[in-house]
This record gives structure tokens, sequence and C-alpha cells, in this order.
């Protein structure tokens, strides 16, 4: 007898892979593609050469390494962080392999089939993909201009009774929405009434181009326990894939023992280049160029749409972040148009991704990334795509 | 009201940090530890100072990277896992942040609570604690000389009705068992019957001193699903975490998008090291140089072994691998002594730590590591050692 394959119940909530496809076409060359996150080569610092004293020969680097991360790297870190109003201990910090290791620590420590998370509607599509995988049911709370609402907030709470709360509240994914200092603390408050757990996600913090505020929702709960995700994707080497994050005591102890179940630890190698970033002399000059760099590239993508976009769509210039989010006037249904698009050169993600699968997602929304394209593709794509969606 | 921290159930099954614990405070200055299994820092080759026409600086390695890994890399060990039996596309392989993450890839493709997976009794304990995690109930299967018996394994797929089963063929951990290709070939076949998956892991694969079989039992099933671990972390440099699987065609889809999932890709540069490794002059040598430092060390072990453990216990002298296991006459419980042990500034792994929750440790096993301390310090640390347990 030859019993069926027998597989865990998890991978049938593995969704999709829509998206993996549209960045793998995306990327096949000559497409002008809006569809990724794709940091521009030229506004990463170039790598040192030699580390700040460090060897990167070392063989002290290539033996294992401990779980929570270098010594080193977490200092830095809990020093660096001092500026975004989290003051915090280096032992509450574990460096993780990218940001995205610390969406999947989050849910295996908080998800069980059938729980509930808050999040925002709309949200990062993988943080969705990876708290759905394990069976979390994702309530999406609407963004307003200046974050979730309060009061929506308290009666998902008292409804849904969630284990956690995913925010991206900095320059979010992808609505490029910052939430108001008064929402934050606001948001803070009813967090620590319920002590509902915080997952804040900040890949985007560096990448301000307009000034708001960035003061960490983790840094003004004071009951409620909360992890703080960090990447140096965006303003470093993604390739590397060095991130971190910071926890409150009451949660480190399991993430540690989750990180070090899931890849022992991060790449060393890695974790010594950033740390020596951060010590180093180059910082202030390297994130100044960066925002230089993005804040051009997102004034004329803000022209473009302008010209392009103007009698068929919405959108606010973001202040920060890589994305401007679209509202086309007539709801359709973006992902089948996909494909038309691609096929005139142009790429762009469908904003029924960033939907929670537990609610219909809205359609005639859109994401446009402007790191990536040069200006004069920008100008061509947004054309190009303009016309077809006004041809529908 | 103030409900209860939320986390999941899977967090109450997180085993306990005593081998965390052992292994932080084996590495204290001054302790001779027995404990871990790591590599000699001698017998890692030198990290190349340029990467055979590659510029680890170049950009084009510190963007984003698939998730199935470099191109360049899979080639490589594509054309390297040839010697092995493994006669495999490019496209079967997915590069990981260290096999390590294997595990925790099998066990979200394979385990829900309450599933039933086969593996050794003893074995990797890292490997045990992420299956368990997930809510897995390990079935031990007891090894003999030459692997697991044929005859049970069949007994316990008729009972059990596992979804895979876990084996490391190839000089076993922690026992050293190293499979006969007869009992390879036994299992293979009984595998196809049931098209039974397996798991097999294969970090020491490289490590062999005596001429013995390896080969892989993925590389003999005809119909079953099948799951190859391999790492770098025993023969190159365990501080950049890079392995890989690979896996049958029915399997893989699901493999890269949990591992897209978990950390969207693993780091680039330490790929492009691997693969230039892979692709150069120097491995052979690398690799007589690692065995013939490591037989050394094996054999130093043995010889010490024999002039202070011959009258209180057991051990075979493993043909490759990092370890010895020892059965002491009198089946005391290891746990407990081992805080002596440490007090005389000798650190071992406990064997009760190998052995699945689901049944009862085997008690007055240990675990001794050769390749890390020197010779005199191992002669030392294991008179230590032995006098202890003859007082107990």
């Amino acid at each position: 007898m030859q019993p069926a394959l027998a597989i865990s119940e998890r991978i049938s909530r593995l969704t999709s892979s829509l998206v993996r496809e549209i960045l793998a076409a995306a990327q096949a060359p000559g497409m002008i593609s809006f569809a990724g996150g794709l940091p521009s080569p030229e506004a990463m610092p170039i790598l040192p050469k030699s580390l700040n004293g460090y060897d990167w020969q070392d063989p002290v680097f290539q033996q294992y390494g401990t779980t929570e991360g270098e010594p080193y790297l977490r200092n830095q870190l809990a020093h660096h962080l001092v500026d975004s109003g989290l003051m915090i201990k280096p032992d509450q910090i574990l460096i993780l392999s990218g940001s995205q290791q610390g969406i999947d620590l989050s849910a295996k420590l908080f998800v069980d089939p059938g729980t509930n998370l808050l999040c925002e509607s709309p949200t990062y599509l993988a943080a969705l993909q990876s708290f759905q995988l394990f069976g979390a049911k994702c309530i999406g709370l609407a963004l307003n201009a200046d974050g979730i609402n309060v009061e929506d907030l308290v009666r998902n709470i008292e409804t849904h009774r969630p284990s956690a709360i995913y925010l991206i509240p900095s320059f979010q994914n992808p609505s490029g929405t910052c939430y108001s200092l008064q929402t934050r603390q606001a948001i803070a408050e009813v967090l620590d009434h319920y002590q509902l757990p915080i997952i804040e996600d900040e890949p985007y913090r560096e990448l301000m181009y307009d000034h708001v505020d960035r003061t960490p929702i983790c840094s003004l709960v004071k009951k409620a326990p909360w992890i703080y995700l960090g990447s140096f994707s965006k303003t470093l080497w993604p390739g590397w894939r060095v991130g971190f994050l910071a926890a409150s005591l009451d949660l480190f102890p399991y993430l540690l023992r989750l990180k070090q179940a899931g890849d022992l630890h991060t790449n060393r190698p890695g974790q010594i280049c950033v740390a020596n970033w951060l010590a180093g002399s180059t910082k202030t000059e390297d994130l100044r160029r960066l925002r230089e760099i993005y804040k051009h590239k997102r004034d004329a993508m803000q022209h473009a749409l302008t010209k392009h976009f103007s009698d068929i769509a919405t959108w606010k210039t973001p202040a920060g972040g890589l994305f401007f989010w679209l509202a086309l006037h007539k709801a359709i249904d973006t992902r089948p148009l996909l494909k038309e698009a691609m096929k005139l050169g142009v790429a762009y993600m469908p904003g029924e991704a960033f939907y929670s699968t537990a609610s219909e997602p809205q359609l005639g929304k859109l994401r446009l990334n402007f790191s990536h394209a040069s200006e004069s593709d920008m100008q061509q794509g947004l054309e190009i795509l303009a016309r077809l969606f006004r041809s529908h």
C-alpha cells in the first residue's frame, strides 16, 4: 500500500507564487520595473576594503558565532538606536538574517492555526504570507493619513482578542503612510491598557525625505510586550542579509531560542561590515547622500505621475520610503492587467497582493517603486502604464 | 481587563536551554571543551583575498539576490555532488543559511502538531528540538554498527504511519555510526515501497578518515520523495552560514517558497566565496589536509581514551565525523555530573540530550568532540573526566 505524500496542513496556506513570478519576470532585461523594492545600487555605500582594523579574512569571524550576534554589532546598534528614542541595552538585541526573519520568528512566537493578528490594510505582503502560513487570521485596520484609527483599534481588540498587532508606522509599505506622533502615542496607550504585544517593522526608517515624526511606538509603550524589527537592506547592502530585532525582556528569550533552532546565527562577516559602518565616520554623509538620491527620484516620479496619471488616479506624495500607492478612479482588478503591462515592458505590483486573505482585497490599487528605475525609464514606463489603464 | 500574554502553543515545546548554556559555558577561557562540534581553526582553508576574478566588493553581490541562490554556486554544487552519486540538476538545489535551516524548512513542510517522524536514536539534538518545536512526535530507531535495522524500520512505518524519516547515515551525530551500503540499499527499497520521504543530513560527509561507503540514500531511492542537506560549516567557514539542500522535484517548490518566507535568500558574498572554492584549484588539497588534521586528532583521542576510559566505558572508533560516543559501564545520568566536570575545567555533552522526548533517554552516554581541543588539553581533560566518572 502506498499512502499519499503527507505534508503539513501549513503548506495548504502557502500563498500562490504570483509575487515571486512578477518579481522574477520584472528583472528580465529591458523591463522597466516599478514592481519590487530594490534599492538603487548607486545609493549603497561602498563596502570598505579594510574594515577599520578588522581583517575580514580573520579566522575568528569564520568560526561559528553566538546566536545573539556579534557583541560589537549589538553594542553599536544599542548606541545607534538611542537617536530613535529606543533606550535599550545590547542584550535586548538579536541579530537576524535580514529583518524578514524577524517576521518568521514573530509568527513562530505568536501564531497557532486560528490565531487572530491585527495588521494594517493594506500591509507588507511577505508579512501577510508568513503570518498566514502559520495559520494566522490577519485582520486589517484601514489606514488614514496619520495611521490607523484608534477607536477602530480598540473595537478590533475587544472583538477579536488578537495575540499581537503588526504595524509599519514609518513610510508604510505599500501605502507610504507615516503615523503622526499623536496617533503613535494613542496606540501605545491602548496597547498598554490591553497588554497587547506589538511587532513594529521599520525597514524604511532612514529613508526620510520630508521631516516627519518617526518615534517608534515600541519606545512609547510602558507595559505591552514589543518586538522592533530593523533592517540594513535599504541603507547598506541587502545581499549581506543582516537585520536585527530588539524586544522587551519578556519576549527576548523565546525569540533567541527560535533563532537558534532556525539557523544557529547570522553570517559573521556581514555583521562585522555593518558594525564597522555604524562605528565609522561615513555614516552621516552616507545617509545624507542616500536621502538626496532617493528624494530626487521620488520627486521625479511625483512629476511624472502628475503628468500621466492626474486624470485617472489619486495618490499622496510619500514623505519617505520607496513607494507610491495609487488609487485608480475605476476600481478595476490590476492583476490581469499586469500581464499586458509586462508585454509592453513595464512591471508594477498589483494592489490586491497587499490585502489579507481574511478580507476582500480593494481593487484599483497599485504600488509603484521609485528607487530602482532610471528617470528616463520612469517617464517612459509611467506613460505606457497610464495609457494602458486609460484604455480599460 | 488585561489578558495574559497569548503566545503560541509551539513555545511550550521549546526545549530547555541546557545545551545553549553548556555551549556558552564551555567557551569560557581555560575550559577544555569536548562539548560542541566546533571545527578547528587550523583546519579551515584560508579565505581568498581575491575571489578568482570576483570582486567581493562588487555592488552586484551587495544587491538582493534570488531565493534559490547564486546560479554560479548551484552549478558548482551540482557538479560537486556527482562524486557522491547524486545526479541532479542545479535547479534542484536551494542554497540555505546553513544546513540547520534545512531542518527548519523540513519541519515546516512535514510537521503539524502530532505528526509522527522517524529518526535515529540517539540523533542530532538541534534537529530533535526543531522537529519537536513544530509538534512532531519523534520516534527513535536504535542504531546498530551498520545503521538502523530494516525490519525495525518497516515495523515502525506500519505502526506509526510517519510523515518522513530523518537520518544521518554518514558519521552519524552523536554516535559516529556509518551505514553499510547494504543497509542504505535496503532502506531505499523500503522508502520506495512506502513512498516515505527521507530527510538525509550529511554535514560530515567530507570528514572521512577510514574508507567507508557514503552513498547517499537519496541517490538510491527511485520513487520516494527526498531532501538532502549539505553543509560547508565543517569543511570551510561556519561563520558564513552557507549550506544547501537538494530535493526531489515534488518537494522542491514548497521548500523554495518556505525559504522565501523565512529569510528571502542567503547572504551572497558567502555564496560567492563557497562557489569559488568549489571551482578553484585548492579543493582537493584543502580536503586532504583537513582529513589529515582531524584523523590525527581522532587517533590522539582514541589513544587517550584507551589510556583513561578502558575500565569504565566502551566505544567504537568513528571512521569519520567529529565525535566519540561513550557508553559508561554504569548507566549514570551524565547531566548532573556535567556541573562538577565544568568546575574542574572540562566540558562534555551529556548523552541524554540526543534522545527524543517521546522516549526515555538512555543513561550513561556522553559525546566527546575531538576536533577542537589541543592534544595536550585532550590528555588532561580526559584524565580529569575519567577520574570524575570513576568516583561515581
